[in-house]
């Protein structure tokens, strides 16, 4: 095939692969999306390497797919038109830590784990923590958040400057260094959350967070979801500083039992972190406990050492992959609605009774504190009947979230799972979209067919 | 003339003013930029009123420049080339108000300090706080930041969602009332900080805050400024929340004296403020005070009660002005570079060293706690001696700023006066900026001339 040969004559051979099992692992993420194989992978080392595939791409009409770890859980790295998968993930080099700028230089390649680990030797480390050790390039490229961005923000917030090579092979800088700017208009937050459709980021710079003198996290046991949600409502509404503040519903406690060998109270959770000065946290946390006990919690455990606190989050990291062993065979389908606050108990209580309605395989975990949740529904891809089940409790909760002013997805981003929902979501300003799209990729070769792209 | 005559017939007549006073009034703003004269003021009452304007602006060609406050600061409001000056200060209805949500619904014209009058009785408040009280739309027009920023952030974090008339005269809302979202591409934060140059804002979502149990603030004094900066940058190190961390120098210190009656050490000063619960805030005072003693204070003053405490940021707030009344008969030009956090102490040197050699009248004054300052020069713009040589010192600490990956303006936005640093700034990503203001406005209609437009 000429493809290959061309991309081996511009690259090194060990950098383009049609091997069965590369293609296998580039087909997928971690969603119940349809596999569809690349040509052809690509495993850039430099901006250079990667202009000289956009280039070629270009010239030859060939859809390119950002691609990296492979977490994704819309199908945004799913080349649903072959072509190249464009492999970032051996550009995996911290450049630079400026501890007194608060700011770290990266190539895309890197995961959030490893930034973590070199930051700490700094007292440094960085925000964004979604389930996954995801890569920053495909943080940034899906604007994702996950159990901090409640204190912190979302990957938006964090992206201080890209440089990105453009659909026509040019390379630009955005952004700068600087803590805020009003200079020009503002395409790093353009860039980031496009998916992969208007571009390739091959280095970031980055906000990082001093570590916190002292972290407590805290479980607390609820009879009804709705309690845990009314409490988490009542802990925002206060003003009190949480890093984190999670719910899980009883059957993601069981299934997190099984997996991890814990004996959580199998009931209505919240999960719930503070940082900062000793003194400031212990009333914090004397203030959050008193107010869940008004909401009716029944049992609450305060964790305060290092160890027990680092197992206490992974046991929630790891709640949809222990949901989704409790029934062997399934794929994840997650819906990721969020609401205005006010909306959240209203909205749960909702989802699941939906899911009941339609009896599906499925629980509720979210970032409450954002009033963003997960239902996570398992799902056969191959058995018809429950695909339409869940496909309905998905488009019900959507319609949900919309209705009251929310979005479709707060943070797993639309890929093709949620493109259905972007015309009732952004009315006109689809449009717009869709033509900043056609502007700087004319050709439509970058990530086609995903987020606002027909 | 025609012009008049139509926009009469298409509004009411008293929604379209020639008259010389407001003619000469919407041809100026705060800065020293040259005044210009619209053909016609137009004050729209709805969003149908702007459509009507713009989809006559748009048959006609006639140039439309958004105005409110008129309390722009690089000429953003001037109508260099004529046309309708579209003033939305009657648009300034506060239209709902959730606090659950911490969200309210606003018209662009409300200012800040109406906002605020409404929102203290519902125990919240806005938290973007420039100098001047501003109208929101113009707030987010320009990005606006100012002294909070370091703790709350820039406009462009608090804009939620927003109804905005596009130079074809379609109507589009973007974003969302949801705290996150990863649902299609960020037309929020594009809109945020164009200048009118993209499209007129006519509804506003902007996120709020709960007002904090208690404020303190301190006033601290050193012997030079760069004790001052060091200081700043050390207590940002060190992760203490502060609400604002202002610097002021001795020629700042020694106008606010003038101009306010009151009689604070003439030496350069560090204005903080620490907000959120009692216990955790006097800790948080005791570290930064501790932290400031080590870095030379000579002076300080803290001050908890609510009365003293607005006295000591309205004297903060009218610095600039204090400054200007201190060499009558003199505009301002204020630069208003915003570096990385360890490059500030070397910038603030730089600039006052630079004042120095170039003879003008300057002082310094800033947002320390972002790498944010202002120095505020005074010029007369008649003699074209000074212009040029208030024009260097401008030009020089651009320069230092890109140079330590800056940017021009922090805060201020480009208008006219930043205009010609756009191209070194932002290198090959201004090509990109125009073809996105070209898509939305192909006929240069939306304030021709100004951030990214030649």
């Amino acid at each position: 095939m000429k493809l290959i040969s061309d991309l081996r004559e511009l690259l090194t051979p060990e950098q383009v692969s049609v091997n069965e099992t590369v293609l296998e692992h580039h087909s997928r993420d971690e969603s119940y999306h349809t596999p569809q194989k690349p040509d052809v992978v690509v495993f850039p080392h430099s901006t250079e390497d990667v202009v000289k595939v956009i280039t070629y791409a270009n010239q030859h009409e060939i859809p390119v797919v950002p691609y990296a770890i492979g977490s994704s859980l819309e199908g945004q790295v799913i080349p649903i038109h072959g072509g190249i998968s464009l492999d970032m993930s051996q550009m995996d080099k911290i450049l630079e830590i400026r501890p007194d700028d608060f700011l770290v230089h990266v190539q895309p390649g890197v995961t959030k784990d490893q930034l973590n680990a070199e930051l700490a030797r700094y007292g440094l480390f960085f925000s964004v923590d979604p389930g996954a050790n995801a890569s920053v390039g495909g943080m940034a490229a899906t604007n994702a958040s996950g159990t901090t961005t409640v204190r912190y923000g979302v990957m938006r917030d964090q992206v201080r400057a890209l440089k990105v090579v453009l659909p026509d092979a040019s390379v630009i800088t955005t952004g700068s260094l600087a803590a805020k700017s009003a200079s020009g208009l503002n395409l790093n937050g353009l860039f980031v959350g496009s998916e992969g459709t208007l571009g390739v980021f091959t280095e970031l710079w980055l906000k990082v967070y001093g570590l916190p003198e002292a972290a407590v996290a805290v479980r607390a046991t609820f009879s009804t979801i709705e309690q845990c949600v009314k409490a988490s409502t009542a802990i925002m509404g206060a003003g009190i500083p949480v890093t984190r503040i999670e719910l899980a519903d009883a059957l993601i406690v069981a299934a997190i039992n099984r997996y991890k060998g814990v004996d959580y109270p199998v009931a209505p959770t919240l999960f719930l972190e503070f940082q900062g000065a000793k003194k400031s946290i212990n009333y914090d946390v004397e203030l959050a406990v008193s107010i869940m006990q008004d909401e009716g919690m029944s049992h609450v455990e305060i964790v305060k050492d290092e160890a027990s606190r680092r197992r206490l989050w992974d046991s929630r990291h790891v709640a949809a992959l222990a949901f989704r062993a409790s029934v062997p065979g399934k794929e994840q389908m997650a819906t990721d609605i969020c609401v205005p606050l006010s909306k959240l108990p209203e909205a749960v209580l909702d989802a699941t009774k939906t899911i009941e309605e339609y009896h599906v395989h499925g629980a509720v975990v979210g970032h409450v504190g954002d009033g963003n949740y997960h239902t996570v529904l398992l799902v056969d891809p191959n058995d018809e009947d429950e695909m339409q089940r869940v496909a309905a409790v998905n488009a019900h909760l959507v319609q949900f979230s919309l209705q009251c002013g929310g979005t479709c997805t707060g943070e797993h981003g639309v890929g093709l799972g949620k493109k259905k929902y972007q015309a009732l979501e952004h009315g006109e300003s689809l449009r717009l979209m869709k033509a900043i799209k056609h502007l700087l990729d004319p050709k439509d070769l970058m990530n086609p067919g995903k987020l606002v792209d027909d």
